[in-house]
């Protein structure tokens, strides 16, 4: 029997490796790949241009399971060509992103993250710390798709109020009001929470820009999870030196990992993570037991 | 007309003390009290040994307000002896303490702290954070009062199996079982995060100490936003050191500020907060309103 090889584009901790070999174990798992390799790739999770043009061309590639929500950076028109099957992790990831964004919004509001930052200088900050009541907050949840629809019943339970951005505008539960994305300049200002869960279209890419940032309140807090050329990190990175808003949440960015030379990294303002809004402890094996019905 | 004093026990930002002037305009606020200032002390937020002596000396203490929940190391008696109004924040503070806790389990599960931890160094963690899902994660609330049924509320709406503790055992809506105080020993084994909220009592001065964490499950978050006496803090270190819990998260001392040479400020599964759990925005509002109906 030829090897079969599983391919991961992301580093797994162990556990989770021996855990795929259990449910998979005539699968050979592998994190990077020889020319050899490549015609006996059956699964690839997530998607590395470097092996793209090659993987296409072999006629074992299955299944790719995109491990981001979003798909749109993959060749969507070949796969579908070809009858690969592609799955993305959309319901696998929309309870963990929800966490991750109400993580961010308590951790902000009560001042904890500032708090950790004390601890590493042992200062004691008493009350001097940033802290505010999130009843009657006003979130913008930019993207009311299921992941949106799932921060604003976690966070309507925290007393916040909650107002959503699509496409059109149409009405979605759960929402106090929503709006047309073509609108998000006029509303923006009344916002004290701007979450972008956008996937990546014509219309989203670069829509956080300097003329935008113009319009937010200056006490804003934003939070990025959708996808990381939504934001012009540029401009961002000038409207929160100029204190056009309070502090920002990213998760996504133009260019991952985030370069050394980022001025975001030492930003007071500014809490970094790597690309983990999304992450679930069981993920692969909600993946596998999909994979293993098919 | 003689003069009429706040005396505050804490310094509060120079915006909230503007607030108290206007809402109080016939009162001096002072921070710091000579010995001529005494006879003139109306109110009392918060309550400082320094000067107890001399303020129940004097006639004219209308009011002590207690800043936190507690108000176990007040002379309560005499107090009630003199007329002396005494209140308490628990009613204010509920919200922002549940906040507060929400705030650091999500955090904590989402690998925010570590996130941030990482950040200072530059350092990209990738996919090599700490997170797990809060469904079905059991969460153990010592103590069954007001924050703590407002704690199980929130908790609940992520999935996460809510437990009590009460002096008795007897039953509190929203959460699945209570058991008595006495039975602590046993069931904590099983839980996966365990907060406290116990006010300070001759039963729960020292109750988390090194024979209690040895039933902890080793990977127990446990929080403290009661009592600072409530945790033997030279134990706790030790069995955080030894790994019989994760990771806590500590708003309450057994002395505060947290001295310098306190090993918990270095440590790294540890979340260190100045008391600040139960602070409101709108606390002084809040509190002058309840005093100007008076």
């Amino acid at each position: 029997m030829a090897e079969k090889i599983i391919y991961l584009d992301r580093e797994f901790r162990p556990e989770f490796i021996d855990e795929m070999n259990q449910l998979a174990p005539d699968y050979t798992v592998k994190t990077e790949l020889e020319s050899a390799d490549i015609p006996h790739v059956e699964i690839s999770l997530g998607w590395n241009r470097k092996y793209e043009k090659d993987l296409l061309a072999s006629d074992h590639l299955k299944w790719v399971h995109s491990i981001s929500a979003g798909v749109d950076a993959l060749p969507l028109t070949t796969f579908s060509e070809k009858g690969i099957l592609l799955s993305n992790g959309s319901g696998i990831h929309s309870q963990s992103i929800a966490e991750h964004i109400m993580g961010v919004i308590l951790g902000y509001s009560r001042g904890l993250f500032q708090a950790q930052k004390a601890q590493l200088n042992k200062k004691w900050l008493g009350t001097a710390v940033h802290y505010q009541a999130l009843e009657k907050q006003k979130l913008l949840i930019v993207g009311t798709g299921k992941i949106g629809k799932l921060v604003a019943q976690k966070a309507d339970n925290f007393g916040i109020s909650c107002y959503g951005i699509n496409t059109t505008g149409h009405p979605v539960d759960g929402f106090i009001q929503t709006y047309p994305l073509k609108e998000l300049k006029q509303i923006i200002s009344q916002m004290d929470i701007v979450v972008n869960i956008l996937p990546l279209t014509e219309q989203t890419k670069g829509l956080y820009n300097e003329r935008l940032f113009e319009h937010f309140a200056t006490h804003t807090l934003f939070i990025n999870v959708g996808r990381g050329d939504s934001v012009k990190t540029i401009d961002l990175i000038q409207a929160l030196d100029e204190g056009k808003l309070a502090f920002a949440a990213l998760d996504v960015f133009e260019e991952e990992p985030l370069p050394k030379e980022s001025p975001l990294w030492e930003m007071d303002n500014v809490l970094l993570t790597s690309h983990i809004a999304g992450l679930t402890p069981d993920f692969q094996n909600k993946l596998m037991a999909i994979f293993l019905k098919i």
